[in-house]
């Protein structure tokens, strides 16, 4: 039904790292699927997803650098570009100013899916700022009367990927989504982050319990393990179909 | 992705009418594309859904008579199988043989996708009986120690149809399914159901409502309607897939 | 209970066009009553409300003196005052300054009902934001201590209007306001609304839905339709009153 | 708008003392104003509500007469006709039978207003049981095709008394009675239920507290108490109204 | 604050093996500080999880023996008393009598603490069924006026255990608790049961994962995991308590 | 298990009084225990809970002052330290610079321990803006790349004290903590506040309503009334435990 040569998936990421944990594999799949695949980093995460490097004594210009190369080397993996809006975080402002600048970023890449973090996050204040902004961007970029360069955004759905602690921040899952033929390439993906290698086994496991609940919600066969991976998402606006499924 | 040959729609409806009011785009489009399409309805709705009737002073097997060819009607029209189990209505009682009598119905059409009703409907205690039931048949149909013939159920996705008011039954539409093309077969449906003539209107005004929500949902162009209908659905375990759309 | 020579409902609205759309009946019932409507527009809408306008190749100067134009002959239809604030839209900033200026209405105005937009919007900014600064300008205007002129206001009820897609604004009725007498005035201040000419057949029934909703909430014959016109509306305090019903 | 002689309060309570701590007021309230008040006593509480009784040795028969006598002497105090169903409690049990027994009460009586308790509440299993039994039984007189005596119910609104725990109960205040008028007679109620002499200060408190809460909603002289007493409701249906207030 | 000799813990279990997955820590704690320890299996699990056993053709009598011979073990290596009380699954019926038996074994074992499913499971309706009777059984044995042996309960709070897809059965943690200490016995007991082994390495992820987030929220150093085990837990009541912590 | 050398209590405050009637129990316990207690006022609540100073025509910097010393000494009465940031109230702003200042104090005082107000307050828009503040600020103060002086924070748990009206606000009690034997403190520091004399009553009666809650939830003896006093909070991470109690 899609014509890949216009689909566009747009992550906007809080921090450097966020969108190879909680969206690599979707990444990837577009990318497979010879789709764009865009990566906003809102900032690089260089307060408060970089104890380890702060903890070594790095500054904070080195530990940015570090952070961009590591993200950069992640989206390479993936396929997918990478943008860096160096904003600043821990805490990351919501401002009109930032606004804007998404909306800038709707409008060029045209977006059919847009990737982003949950609205509420009680350990990190950063997560539901990029999601209200993102949120708020599309908003603004679908008005014909809002002043951006290009074409007015359709009205592509939102999905949120997952959070740390997912009943924490009110994250129940509306699609699993598969991604066993590529999660090694997000396991790859993961280990660019060598800021934050404490999450390598934390998202691989989960990875695969997710992909254990994806089994269990497709189909019969129970005990009949298939090693399945797979990420979570909340849908935010009603299902577009002609086919219930 | 789905074979035409094995997809099987299961509906299980509190009364005849439910159906073809809040899920009779869905069935026909099943029926369009070649699937099987299987009607449940617990009940005939003859005390509950019958006032026009009982005021003209019918008595309960001519009205139960009635209800029946209705139905049958509409579900020729739209493409159905139906079947009556004759269990009453108002009250629709619970109990463990008429679940098993469903979970019999699950393992003999092998559904791919269910539809029922909403579990909330502070107006009609009917149709939440009608909705744990066939969710609970559902459950005991996939285990394979569940003594009733037939392999076990796979895990076919369930989603609630349209409850009459919306808001106070907590029906968030999740999918909009777009049914423009089989409009007039529904619409043809419901004018089976003489009975309830009072609900065409209403019906065929929400079938437009949900359709301009469907538009406002799938893409950019506000300001042109394209005259679509849809209606809508509560989805109630997450969506397996390998494409986020 | 009410003097007429003391009641005053104040309608806070993001854009030009809401407040008739979502409470023309409203405020047309209390101005024939013979009680002082007022309505604020923190904006004209400018940019998110009138693609029309921006399509036929409009400046933003013509469109704001346009929408004002309309609102002003909606207003005089339903028999309300109406202030533009000229905030600017999409998005309508929040800040303590704007706040300060609703303050000030409410100090002026006394208003003893109060009817704004719903706190969530997943379609539209402004009409959250609009809220929220309503309801805080109403709770800034209660204290002695807050330094604008007039006296301290009571504690008007607060009432949020009807949003386009009512079940993703979490919107659930709690109050039908039957508006079938007025229902001729607020069709006509509709008309007034040239911009947003796509709206007219979709607030006629949805008035008409809300009004078989009035009827089934309302009463016994559920066959016998009167052809009500309703408005729907959620309360955010309690209800104070001496009498249930 | 009412008419005084066709005014008619149903409260279903499911045991012997509910009515007087939870709606006393508003009882006292409607045969204060000429309207008939009818209690429906699903069991005496002689299981539940009478740890006093049984503590001192007393026997079912007396402990349930001893209930029954004070509940009686209650509803007078209050001005209500009380009726006794004698369900049993602790476990008080849904059954078809009872809702029948309920449905001729709804028929009988012909209620404008119906009181019970909150669906929720998780100190009680009875409550919420015979919450969903006048419920269910609301909607099952209101079918012409219901096999029992007496014309169909029209659509009486039904309000939650306040539970023991309000927050526990997920009871959040739809409405604030203003009992003032006739709180000395809904203690002198109370002091009638000497079985549970523990409740008296417990429900005088609270009916002070809303009483300050009804100020506070009510208006705006926060520091002039008038020492009103109220009792807190939840709504289920939307309220249809011609006025906002 | 708590003396040994006196606390109690109670295990309410739909199925034979339920206890050890969700709960097999919190007993082991309890048994390792010489607590008392009781698990009550309402069934055995015989045909709703047992399907590796129906697929090697097992005979009912069999599977029944099985599990309770391997849900036998379990309890022995984590400390606990267990009980069969043999009534059936899939579906497990609720009924005054299954109600009476448990409130026999509230009265006679005194829990201090109490353990049972989640009230919501849309996968399995043996679990909230288990978890309603778990918690009326409560309510009824407070009750002086019930009528079974023993001296009425206090107040034992009631935690549910963590359910197979956490976020679908609204399971929000209240409670991490520290199993690191008698993880191996955990472990141990889940080996038991050899019916369901495809569980084993899912569950000890999982501990693995509260473990992690209980470090998360226990402390400050993020990057020093020191390889805890957790199990969640839901609260029901109000902590009551005379420290914050 | 708690070091009292180490234990440090940190309350947030939005005006000067309300640390008082919500959590003067809580401060007055950790106090007793020789715990360290902190209370930081964000503004004096000048103008939106002096309304009684207001009227007798004082001046705001009289006002201020008064408002300064009533806290000061009812901060002395309860045992804690006591700061003044005087950022304005009616309304409290968020900024940036007001979070740094708390992100300060968290660094300088090393809570194990916080308490604030609610994140939602329809009566009173500066609470949940205070607690946003104090939630967003710990989460700041955990990250070694924070640019503040002191060690990284821990994850000491939040707890929200009790809003004016508690359903209103959201506010379902997961914590009873008992202050029986400190509540003559509480009244004494309560007193203190005569700018709120309204308000002494009020709080004394809620500390006896939640103390029969206390009672209720903790034990047996429904009927002997051992006159607790208690106050209420809602806890927002997890409970990190090595014991279910």
């Amino acid at each position: 039904m899609a014509d890949k040569a216009t689909e566009s998936l747009l992550v906007v990421s809080a921090h450097a790292g966020d969108f190879v944990w909680r969206a690599g594999g979707a990444i990837a799949l577009a990318a497979t699927r010879g789709e764009r695949a865009t990566v906003v980093c809102l900032s690089y995460g260089e307060r408060g997803e970089s104890a380890k490097a702060w903890r070594e004594g790095k500054q904070l210009d080195e530990i940015k650098a570090l952070r961009r190369d590591e993200a950069r080397a992640a989206a390479d993996v993936l396929g997918a570009d990478i943008r860096f809006l160096d904003a600043g975080d821990y805490p990351l402002l919501e401002s009109a100013e930032l606004v804007d600048r998404l909306v800038r970023v709707y409008r060029e890449t045209s977006p059919t899916v847009v990737l982003t973090h949950t609205l509420a996050d009680p350990y990190n204040g950063d997560h539901p700022a990029a999601a209200r902004m993102a949120m708020q961007a599309r908003i603004l970029a679908q008005a014909v009367g809002y002043d951006a360069p290009g074409e007015p955004l359709g009205a592509p759905p939102v999905f949120s990927f997952e959070p740390h602690q997912s009943e924490m921040s009110e994250f129940r899952p509306d699609v699993l989504l598969d991604i066993t033929e590529v999660f090694e390439t997000k396991r790859k993906a993961m280990r660019c982050l060598g800021a934050q290698e404490h999450m390598w086994t934390y998202y691989e496991d989960l990875a695969a319990r997710r992909g254990v609940q994806l089994e269990r919600n497709a189909g019969p066969n129970l005990g009949l393990l298939k090693n399945s991976r797979a990420e979570a998402f909340v849908r935010h606006y009603p299902h577009v179909t002609a086919t219930l499924s």
